[in-house]
């Protein structure tokens, strides 16, 4: 058995929980978390700890899956939290990425350890499609559309203005632009053309809904190159849509081999739940690093280093014989 | 400069040699035929040699692309071939594949070369999909769609009937079947549901047409088990037809990771050219294999033993850049 250990207890904290029930080769060994460890109720049958005992566990724990945030936690706890322990996370801040990897590899050749970074669905699993359908087809061209989801980001945002009490953004890609990129027409596409962004806000009593849409709208980098529409809805209403997280997206690329003969590859995801799914996906890249680091490997990796043999539960022989 | 050799110069043969106009790190050495070289006339610009040649460039060849076919051609000849060099080949009879494996993977562990069997985009690109997916998503199933193309076997099979001129067979997954299992239904599909077999026939003078159709329509394991539609049409008809060989399919798997929260993941290729594209996926590979091979790993290969890195010409940190 793999012994897995998860820090942190946020939604995605709970989508790996659930991937782990699935894996009969898996065994959790805990949640570790910085809050009052009486206030965390998992959603599967696990032990609770607080992040101070983690260092007791070592030796003990074959891959921590790291569930905190891109912004701050992870950059500031990986490279430390890897002294002592192989790690998967989901570091998703692509342009820090470079960065990010190189303190990684450093510590981690340092301390004999292993980690997995940026894990997840994007980057990830279409990070994986990105570079496989260049390789494949290399003249053409990539694309890439995010949703229909929920963008935390921008959900945070409109939040922040003025007179708003609650609120969620969703990004949708514009069947349009789709359609263009399927045909096969390899389409420039601006920003505005390849996406809309949908809001559902909540406001509090008297607040001024004209200028509140107006601040959505003209808010740069957020808003501003976007087709935007605002729909205004009560509080219940916002906080019956925060209880389901879907995503997905699409990597289409399209190009030729020759002049008659051109092609068209895609990927589709589409994801009752964005935490879910990408828990699941930190849940094999735990399998491979657990195996990888059993071998000897040490460093940082991202999916581009790991063989896909490395994620399955099923044997080299089982794979070639069913799946090949 | 990573060196090519290709071997067997059929339609996939010249798929490779469009290929690898578009790969600047690879050369060609050159074709290598049993046929008599006079009457080969390379689709690019290229050397031809005959097949007897092969041994004097030993040494000489980094990877050789073996495009020969599954039934005789690489079960006869790849493990002779593999004692001097290093190769790459697409053998698609997925029933023998285990089998082939094996004997390659000792014929190279003793001659110190290397291989990657069953490369192309089934097996190949569909078997990575179907182990990743498989993967990430534990509980689902599995759904593989091929068309709409041509499919060789089917189109001979009809060839050899009595009173037929000429015919090619398009292989046609059911929008029924495929719209059920994109909505997550997890349907049961037998044959009959999945795909659809479409004949376009020349039948020559005098010929029983009404004969012709029922022996197409109740053939044993090529039409007997799906809904056959035969279409008589011109010898020209069918010769424009046979100009282009379009194809493609889908993998598409569809679970849940909790009772609330269902996924569909859905890989889809559209391809103007069959060979075109196989030879494109064995180029990408031939890299891979050159670069792993100087590495010093020796024996068999598939897709799932090789990371994504080795087949892009990208540098690890242009991938960590660019597409992670």
């Amino acid at each position: 058995m793999i012994k897995v250990g998860i820090v942190g207890y946020g939604n995605l904290g709970k989508g790996v929980s659930f991937a782990l029930q699935k894996a009969s080769d898996l065994e959790c060994v805990g949640v570790f978390t910085r809050r009052d460890v009486s206030t965390v109720n998992p959603v599967t049958d696990l032990n609770v700890y607080h992040i101070s005992e983690l260092e007791k566990f070592k030796g003990k724990i074959d891959v921590l899956i790291l569930c905190g945030g891109s912004a701050t936690d992870l950059p500031n706890n990986t490279a430390n939290v890897l002294k002592d322990f192989c790690t998967v996370d989901s570091f998703d801040t692509h342009a820090k990425i470079p960065e990010y990897f190189a303190k990684l590899d450093e510590v981690a050749k340092a301390n004999k350890t292993l980690c997995a970074i940026s894990i997840g669905w994007d980057p990830g699993v279409f990070s994986i499609m990105r570079s496989l359908f260049g390789s494949v087809l290399p003249c053409g061209n990539d694309y890439t559309f995010w949703g229909k989801g929920v963008s935390q980001g921008h959900s945070d945002a409109i939040r922040r203005i003025d007179g708003v009490e609650n609120a969620i953004q969703y990004t949708v890609p514009k069947q349009e632009a789709l359609s263009a990129v399927r045909s096969g027409a390899n389409p420039n596409l601006t920003t505005r053309e390849k996406h809309l962004r949908e809001c559902y806000v909540a406001v509090k009593e008297g607040a001024d809904k004209e200028l509140i849409e107006k601040s959505i709208k003209e808010m740069p980098n957020y808003f501003a190159d976007y087709d935007t529409i605002v729909n205004f809805v009560s509080a219940e209403e916002v906080a019956q849509m925060q209880k389901s997280l879907p995503h997905g997206g699409f990597v289409i690329r399209s190009g030729n081999t020759t002049e008659n003969n051109s092609h068209v590859l895609e990927l589709s995801l589409k994801l009752g739940s964005n935490p879910e799914f990408t828990g699941s996906v930190l849940v094999a890249y735990s399998r491979a690093i657990a195996r990888l680091s059993k071998e000897g490997i040490t460093g940082a990796l991202t999916v581009y280093d790991i063989p896909l043999k490395y994620l399955s539960p099923l044997s080299n022989e089982q794979l070639r014989e069913k799946l090949l």
